[in-house]
């Protein structure tokens, strides 16, 4: 197959967006063979079925590398009580707040958890997404974690997208362990990850280093058990307070440091040097009212990738839109359009560790998002609308 | 036809979103005959065409009371400048700012204009919009104010949905008037709208009544055009700063002032006594980083009904979803999820002086939303998603 007259942000090289006009894009056994200016394509593709693009707009399918879409119940009756005037004491009370997540979660089986994920993969996939990861999180005992990730495993058999999974044991601590966090790592979280491991549900490995969630101490023997696994890890740090997660993540080499409002200088050092990748995720940041932004200038200096992912869940970001995110970190966090499409593209295929996608160049997933847009800055300029015009996965579509 | 099975929030009564379990809509010759419990239903209905909705939510279909989807260009570029760090000031020397879409509508032929719209109103349909307004106010000129009030009538012949037309003459100076704001109002606003009124493309009068725009003695005589043309108006009021353009509203009996950010109690209290709508507008507050919200506890005490709209334009609201609108009205200016759907379907057919839809009642249009969704909750509580099952349009869909 041969892409004709686009417009085609490679995400390479030292143009910005690694633009390259009136462009031709040759596929084959979906891959990308050659991308470049359709005046210097070689003979050997110019043979191939042809699609006149009409000059639309290019860019390495999306990739939402941070989500918990897999997951039980709605939190819409708690969004409507707290806008009620309810404070969070008497939604807890009311039984809202995480625990009703990881109630309704324990609560359903498979089928219904695949049927609410689906929504929100399809979602995804229709602003142009390949690649989505998914959390566990919500179980929180060892059988609804492992649940969990075969869930997310399935969604992969039954749509056209690729799932990565992540173990996140070390999210919240249930109900029943109330007081006892050393406890429920041991007994309960290393054994589930150990047993997630084993069945191969596991790309990689997660927790949830706050005051709120669990210290450095206890997500360290949790990165520690991942080590001995082979897992690569990651971690949900510094998004209320500065407690040392983005250190300790970057110690263990992780994939990305998630959130991190409050990392500072030292922090984006440290993951400049760790090779991880900061995931922004501003819907978290709009429905939380939070304030403090992440340093967006120390990564730049610094060097630090920036990703941008959904969060997607159901209590702090109820959001299934990655244009949107794009939005909002410009909007809210400052980022260029073009750190924005970077960041559901090739920084968001780094926070997950992969490097066969997120760009366009030779030998890549021919995963391709065409676009009724004329310039890549209309991605994030726009606020829920959906310019996709079409999807190309591993080749297809 | 009779639609069966149903959680249908009519949105009149005394209970929360007059909502009904277990109901049935009776439609008939395109109007809502009768709605009710199931089990009430009369007998000269029961033999209908039946559609079991199988539990859904089924709302009025949504209406979008303000908005400027009729124009040329974008502004995307714009957006890429200020987030590389250009000034306004450095933005409008390359060109940017409201001129630059005034040029791009008039350098636009109708059907440009024409295909840009629909993208919009193709949105807004498939969110469940059946009403969309839609303003003039790009042109700045009489044939191009014109041009853009037709290509907003054509919108209603080529789509499902009604449209409402806005003359907004009185939104900028146009750059070849600097400096002449009356000349403008008198040689250029004026004679436009009574050659838009003559040509019945006229259905309501508009301005922008802020210091960088047009001050209250200026709006008035737009208003006082409107009055003897038997024109109902409205006004973009107290969005930056407080300049008495609320008040000025009220005295001529305004459907709406909109956005008034700035507006203060006794604002809300002659709002109340004139009958006007509050329509927010979260989207441009969002885009401009604004900080003074909407006094909404006081458009709450006095009794002031509140809509809310996507304000879609390509400058300070970039924003094609009415959803989003409902979900940053409770996010951003603490509406309550049940004041938020008022705001896009009874208040704002009351912001555009329809009394024929907006809830679900006999005698009004079957213009309905059916919603993959549980509870109305839910439809403020989602960021980004979108869980319309289907619009009916006048008994159609
Ligand atoms: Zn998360
Ligand atoms: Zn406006």
């Amino acid at each position: 197959m041969l892409l004709q007259n686009a417009t085609v942000a490679t995400m390479v090289g030292d143009r910005p967006y690694g633009l390259i006009e009136n462009a031709a894009i040759a596929i084959e056994d979906g891959l990308i063979r050659w991308v470049g200016p359709a005046a210097d394509l070689p003979a050997e593709h110019a043979g191939a079925t042809t699609e006149d693009l009409g000059g639309r707009l290019v860019t390495p399918a999306l990739i939402d590398c941070h989500t918990h879409i897999v997951h039980g119940g709605d939190r819409a009756g708690e969004f409507e009580m707290r806008l009620g005037g309810a404070s969070y004491e008497e939604v807890a009370r009311a039984g809202g707040g995480i625990v009703s997540t990881v109630r309704a979660t324990r609560d359903a089986d498979e089928a219904t958890l695949l049927a609410g994920a689906l929504r929100f993969a399809d979602a995804l996939i229709a602003e142009g997404a390949s690649v989505i990861e998914v959390k566990s999180g919500y179980g929180l005992d060892i059988e609804t974690e492992l649940r969990m990730l075969r869930v997310a495993r399935r969604i992969a058999t039954l749509r056209p997208v690729r799932i990565v999974t992540t173990f996140l044991g070390a999210h919240a601590l249930p109900p029943e362990m109330k007081g006892r966090p050393d406890a429920y790592i041991d007994d309960i979280c290393l054994p589930a990850l150990e047993a997630a491991a084993a069945e191969g549900l596991v790309d990689a490995v997660d927790g949830f280093c706050e005051g709120i969630a669990f210290d450095t101490a206890q997500i360290g023997r949790v990165f520690d058990t991942a080590k001995r696994l082979g897992l690569p890890v990651k971690l949900h740090a510094e998004q209320l307070s500065h407690i040392g997660g983005t250190r300790l993540a970057a110690r263990y080499g992780a994939l990305s440091a998630d959130h991190v409002e409050y990392a500072n200088e030292d922090d984006a050092a440290a993951m400049a040097e760790a090779g991880s990748v900061a995931v922004l995720l501003p819907g978290a940041f709009y429905t939380l009212h939070e304030t403090q932004k992440p340093p967006v200038a120390a990564f730049r200096e610094h060097g630090v990738p920036m990703a941008l992912a959904t969060d997607c869940n159901p209590g702090s970001s109820p959001m299934s839109s990655l244009l949107l995110s794009m939005n909002m970190g410009c909007t809210l966090f400052g980022m260029t359009p073009e750190e924005a499409l970077a960041g559901v593209t090739c920084h968001a295929a780094k926070a997950l560790g992969l490097d066969d996608c997120g760009t366009i160049a030779p030998g890549r997933r021919a995963d391709l998002a065409i676009w009724d847009a004329a310039q890549p800055a209309e991605l994030a300029y726009r606020i829920g609308f959906n310019p996709l015009y079409r999807r190309i996965f591993g080749g297809e579509g």
